[in-house]
Order: C-alpha cells, then structure tokens, then sequence
C-alpha cells in the first residue's frame, strides 16, 4: 500500500481510526475557520484582535487548500472530483481569501464553507443518517407537484393582496409601491409580520385580517402535505425490495409478490 | 383543417407543439406585463422609464386584447366562453388598462393578470398536475365542515379577547376602539405580531399571553384537519381495490396484481 | 297547539320553516348588535352617529329581553333553562345594556352574545356539523393527557428563560422584571415576537435564537398530537359501535366483534 | 414502622392520602415561591412589598431545607438521592437564597424550583400521565436522527443567508455583523420576526421574503417528522398482537378479543 493510497484512505474514507480522526479534526477546523470569519466581520472584535483573526483565517486557508491539492493528487480520477458536487464546495471554500488580495469584500463569501458541513454524515453512523436522509429527501420529492401548486396559489394571492394594500393603504403609510405591498403580504401571509410596515388605515386592517386567517389556513397545507407524505413512508416502508423481474420498486413491507408484475418478491 | 380550427387548436391545447409553444409565450408575457405594472408603481422607476413601461404596458394590453378576440373567434360558444371562469379572467385582465384612460388609479388592477398564470398547469404534464390539484382541492373540501366551525370559534375568541384588550388596555395604550382591539387579537392568535400595537399593561400582558399560548394550541387544529385529511387520501388509494383469489384489500391506487398471492387484480 | 306550544317550536327547534326563519333572523340580530356595539367604541363613529346607535343598541337588548322572557314562558322546565349554558349566555347578553345605566363601561360586555352564535349549528345541517364538532372535541380531549404536560413543559420552559433573559440583559434593555421576561419568552416561544421588547447584547441574542429553534420544535409537538388523534379516528372511526353484551364503545370501523368480551356487535 | 419509614412512605410516595396531601402542599408551596421571587423582580412592587416578600421567600427557602435534609435522613441510600437528577434539582432549589447573602444576583436562579414541578405527575394519576409522556419522549427519540439533520441544514441555511444579508445591506441598515445577521435569518426563518432589524435595501426584501418562503415550507418538516412518529406509535400500538384462530393483525392495545372473529387472544 504506498503512501498516495493510505492517504486516500485518510482522506476519503472513514472507516479506519485515522480516516475517523482526519475528519473530525476537519469539521472542528471548518467550524472554527467560520467562527473566525463571522467574529471578524464584528467592528468591535475587528478592531481588537484583527490581526490575530487574519492570521487564523489565512492558516486556516492554506490548510484547506494543501487538503485540496493532496485530495486531487490521491483521488484516481481528479477530473471527476474536481467537479463533483464535493470538489466545488471544497474549491468555493478556499477561493474568497486569495480573492480579498485582489478586491474587498469577498473574505465573507467564506462562510459557503459551512457547506461541507455535511461530511458530518460520513463521520457519525453514516449509513442510518443517510438512510433518514434519504427519507426525508423522498418525501420531499414525492410533494414535489402538490408543492408547485401550492407555491404558484401563494404567489397569486402575495400579487393581488399585495397590490390592494397599496391602492388601499397608499404611499403615506409605507406602501410606497407594489413590490413592497407584495414584500408586506409575504411578510404577513409567513406569520413573520416584522411591523416595519403595518396597516394604519381600517380598510387595510381588515384585509390584512383576512390575509391573516388565510396564512393561519394555508400553512396547513405544506405541513399536511409533507406530513402525509412521511406517514406514509414510515408506514408504507415502499422503498427497500426491487422485484426480480421487472426491476420496479414502491413495493409495500407486507407484499410477497411484484404488484406491477404479479412475480414473487 | 381550416385556419380557424388550427388557430383553435394552438390557443386552446397545449398538445400539440405550436399549441405548448404559445401557452410558454403566453405565461411569460403574462409574468413580464405584471412585473411592468408592479415596477411602474415604484416611484424611481417611474420617473425614469416611465414612458417606456407605458408602451410595454400598452403592447401587452394589445397583445391580450387581440389574444381575447381571437379566442372569441375561433371558440365554437362564444358565449360560454365569455361566462366562464377563463372568458372572464381573460377579459378582467385586460379592461383595466382602458379604464384607466378615463380615470386613474385601476391600471394596478392588472395584476389579476397573475389569475391567468393557472394555465401553467396545461403547460406542465397537465394530468398529473391536475391530479394532485385536485387532491388537495378535494382534501380542503373534505374539511369544510371542520374548518368552518373552527373559524366561528376563532372569530369568536377574537371578538371576545379583542373587547377585554380594549377594556383592559383602553385608548392610552393604541386600543383606540373594540374593532382595533379585535385586530390585534388577530394579529397575535396567528402569530403574525406586528408589534405596532402590543400590551402594556401587567394585566393586558397577561391576557395577551393566555392569548399565545392558546393560539400555539389551535394551529395544530386546521394542520391536524387538513393532515388527517391528506393522509387518509393518500392512504385511502389503497382501500379501493380487493383481490378476486384472496380476498385481501390494502393494494396501491397503481397496483396490477395483488402483493399478497400475485393473482391479477 | 296551543300559541305556547307553537312559541315553542319556532324559538327552540330549528326543523319546521318558521323555526329555521326565527333561528336565522336571531343570527343575524346577534351579529349586527355586536357589529353595532364595536362601532360605538370608535371615538369618530360614537361623536358622529352615538345617538343612531344608541337607540339600536337598545332596540336589539329590548329585543332580546323579550326572546329571553318568552323562552322562560314557553320552556317546560324554566329552572333547568335559566341555569343551562344557553340559558346563562342568553341572560349575561341581556344584562350589560342594563347595567350600562348606573355605572359606565359594561355595555361593551354585550360582545359576550357573540357567544350565541353557536346556535348556528341549529340551523345549518346541524347533525352532520354537531358529528365534526364532536370529532374535533374528542381529538382534544383524547390529547387532553398530552396537552397537559405539554403546557407545564412550556411553561417551565418560558419561567427559566425569561429569568434568564432578566439576568443577562436587565433593565436597560427593557427587562425590566422576570414577568416581564417571561412574558417575552412566551412572545418568542410562540413565534409572534411583538419586538417591544427585543434583546440587543450579544448573548441576549444567542439565548433568544436558542429559544427559537426551540420554540420551531416544540410548536411541532401539540400539532404532531392533534393531528394523529384526528388521523386516528377519521381512519379508526371508532365512536360508532357499541358491545350489546357488555356496553362498551371505542370499536374500530372494520370490527365484527367486541374487543373486550367477544360477543358479536 | 418507624418514624422514619413512615416519612419516607409521605415525602416519596403518592399513594397515600398523607403522601398525596404532602405532594399536593409541596407543588403550591413551590409555585407560590417562584412567584414571590418573580414579583419581587418587578421594582414597584420591590419598594412597597420588599420586606414581606424577602420573608416569605426565606420561610420557602428555609421549608425546602428542611425538606432536603428531612429526604436525606429517610431515604435508604442518601448518596444515590443526592446525585440523582431530583436530587440535584432538590439542592438547586435552595442554595441561591443562601449564595444571595455572599454576593446579589443569584436569589433569582431559585427560578430552578420551577423544575420541581415535574413532580406533579406523582400526584396526578401518574401512570396514565407518564405513559403519555414516555410515548412523547420515545417520539421525539425515534426521530433524533432526522431532527439531527434538520437542525445541520438550517443552521446552514441561516449562516449562508445570514452573511448574503451583511453583504446586501450592511452596518448602515442595522445588519452590523454576520452574528448579526445570522440572528436576523433565524428570527425570520423561525417566523418570529420581532421588526428590531428588518431589510431596508429592495435586494435586501426580495432575500428575506425567499427566506420565508423557505421558512413556510421547512417548519412543516419537524411537524412532518414528529406528527408521523406520533401517529405511528398511536397507530403501532396496533399492529403487535395476531389472532391465533384467525391470523388476523391489527388489534388495538387494549383488545382482549379477536376483532374479526371474536376468540380471545
């Protein structure tokens, strides 16, 4: 086993110790190099303990970008890595801090390292994660068309409620346009209702009442939805056994034969 | 074929590929003629490109009125299609701009153009689509009953909570009136929380926090009802069906052969 | 039929036409008289119309000191009347007016007739409406156990919070007391977040965005009850059976014999 | 039976009426501590009421001394108690009054009594009560890994908005820091939405309002999740038992007989 393969094996795997060690030391530094970012873009911190802060953050970018070369070096198609969903993010995260040479600014665009986060996966018991993952990503997949529908009736309604509030309330109580009575009907349909904009006027007070038991109504709908949609995987377990011969899946936990094909599971 | 059939054909079907390549056109001139009305309303907007939108506006109006005529046209009832649901969003949605010629202020109701934007669905795998429109539509109606008894007893906790605000609160602390008092029950039952009006008082802090906590516990009715109510459709596809050799029920809304004994359904 | 016997049946029953036209009309009395008596509080109305409203506010009150005597006439038992629940609803609707004319304030307590209007039901296809209303009462109290110890977590929950919230941020950023303190962990845990009161230090802040995420969970757990206690019955349908042999309900839908002794139902 | 003993059996048992009264005192007593120390926050009440209620809360603090050392002498295993979870929470209840005599402050963390409460399952009828809670708690536990995901994915979400929003609208329109703007995204992704820092700039409003769009749809996953675990548990205590006459699955919990063919099971 030569030296590239056993730090393939580091690097890419964790089912060995070190492999185990290597990531869990690489989320602490993933998480510190944010912390270090998100705390320098405080004026007061900044003020105080800048330099120190850079010199962490340009630390913690070498040894992101060494991570990345050894990873092109070891991987056997480097290609293939370079763009893969993994690959992008490992370069995103390491470009900003050599990019804030050149211009202000992007240092913070840093933060998209968070991202890789998601190696986290790899590191607690990866394959039970995964699998609710999965779950979860299903059920989201599966309300795909009923969450369409739902987000073209809710921007209809934000559209026309929106434009209302400004021929009602008018530029002199904050709705100085449509855009903005559209931002309010959002604001208030979500239940966030900042109060930076409210109703003053009482017509406009009874249509954002209305606007308020129809958001009370309409977010019964994705919870319903998606809901509905996990019941049912849990319930239904469709998605383990493939039929032999026909190759489909969906089939319920509780079914001894193919129910497209009638063939024995 | 004549030209008034395939005219027909491409305005009123969306199979055909003319027909699907006039309904994309129609849906983005639809977006693109709202946005303009929308960006006209922004006073800075307004002041610079302000002849500009009116053309586009002007164009678009044009567009949808020959749109309209020729839909009268080639329909073979003219009349039913002038009554029904899409004659008269179609014609709403192109009025407006006429109007405002004469008076000012209606060419904002353009923006119930968005209404139009239904027809998406025809462009989309319509079927599907519909399928699952109509499974949510049938959900809420199944609900009906539920739901509108728990907007008797929210309207009445709100009138109710609304009086003692303003009894307790009283004009000083912005409950002018009892129907501003009912307003911002509203605006708390649902979470919403503008805070242009909130409790001052020990006494109007607690109530409002009775208030809360009571509006935690009845958003979980309208989700329980319109969940139930999804779950028992999405699970009900099952219970149609039962299995000539077995005698089993429980099969998918899809399955061809029972999962049970494998017999044809 | 005596003219008693017939009062009867128009005031207390709902199924012969005069009775529905009676329940109807009270409906809406009920409605315009609240309606009459919120106008009255808004200081522009009451200067400009307080004498028009007056006389209606009588008038419906004179209205219903009548109905409210003539049931009294026409009931079999006047006793178990008066000290039914709509008996005391329909006297407490009756006596604000009255009392408005030696001290002032309690006319607005007239709003508790909205009360009344869950005689609507009466008139509405009352059965099937009665059986959802049902439904729904008993999801609650099923979850009654649930619900109990949910309430006393949150409860716990927003005390040590909101201490901790007077400790950290103190006075001089408007937690001014620990009630008031909790009383913003109430606003926040429920997600209506008013914003007069806010934290502004830094580990204000960290604490607030704890309770947040906290307060996104937890709103998921009386919904998550609610809604399998609604899923339960509308696909259990228990409450409609009962054992022959040993009286018993709670049966599913697709029993053939009772589940405690056995016995056919 | 001993002195001791017979203490033992009031202070740590239920089931006698002594042990039920004792348990029943205790609650009170310790609700009523907690809010003699809330009022006492409140300064008006302080400058009238201070002596009277830093007696009361002495004589509390003193009570649950007596208690503590009273459980210690009683108990057969003292060192077990004092390390045991009540244990601790007994000792927590106490020193804060006793720490506020060295140095100000701590008496208000005797707002740790509240946790006692805990104990008032113990009254109520218990089992039924910590079966409901244990079916919560074991919900909540089943679904640990996806709530574990959930929360990685939102805090994702909020760091990566969070910055977007430092970005777009910077120190002029509030958003002084990524900590801050982070806070921002989870007051607006959790729907709270106190209106302290709100977006000023249009790029600003058209982020925040995909946040809460986003907000909408991902407060129905943790419902999703918890509702279908619920359900699940309440629908599973079904599927354990199967008849032995007749194969059949499907019995309730609390089923003694075959509800298909009525043999006992």
């Amino acid at each position: 086993m030569t030296t590239k393969e056993k730090l393939h094996d580091i690097i890419f795997e964790s089912d060995t110790p070190k492999g185990k060690t290597f990531d869990v030391l690489l989320l602490w530094a993933i998480i510190i190099s944010v912390s270090v970012v998100m705390l320098e873009s405080v004026a007061s911190i900044r003020l105080e303990y800048g330099n120190e802060l850079r010199i962490l953050e340009w630390t913690f970018t070498i040894i992101f970008s060494i991570e990345y070369l050894v990873r092109l070096w070891v991987v056997k198609k480097p290609l293939e890595y370079v763009f893969s969903f993994y690959g992008i993010i490992d370069l995103l995260s390491v470009i900003p801090t050599y990019l804030a040479l050149v211009i202000t600014g992007p240092q913070y665009l840093i933060v998209i390292r968070t991202i890789r986060l998601i190696r986290v996966f790899r590191v607690l018991k990866m394959t039970r994660f995964l699998g609710e993952a999965n779950q979860l990503r299903k059920a989201m997949e599966a309300s795909r068309h009923k969450i369409t529908i739902f987000i073209i009736v809710v921007m209809s309604i934000v559209t026309i409620m929106g434009t209302a509030m400004y021929l009602i309330e008018g530029p002199e109580y904050g709705f100085t346009s449509i855009p903005k009575g559209v931002y309010w009907a959002i604001v208030t349909l979500t239940t966030v209702g900042y109060g930076d904009i409210a109703p003053s006027t009482p017509l406009g007070q009874v249509l954002a009442a209305i606007i308020m038991i129809m958001g009370y109504a309409i977010i019964a709908v994705p919870t319903g939805i998606v809901t509905a949609e996990i019941t049912r995987q849990s319930l239904g377990g469709l998605s383990q056994k493939t039929c032999r011969n026909c190759s489909r899946e969906g089939h319920d936990m509780n079914s001894k034969f193919c129910k497209y094909c009638g063939s024995e599971l």
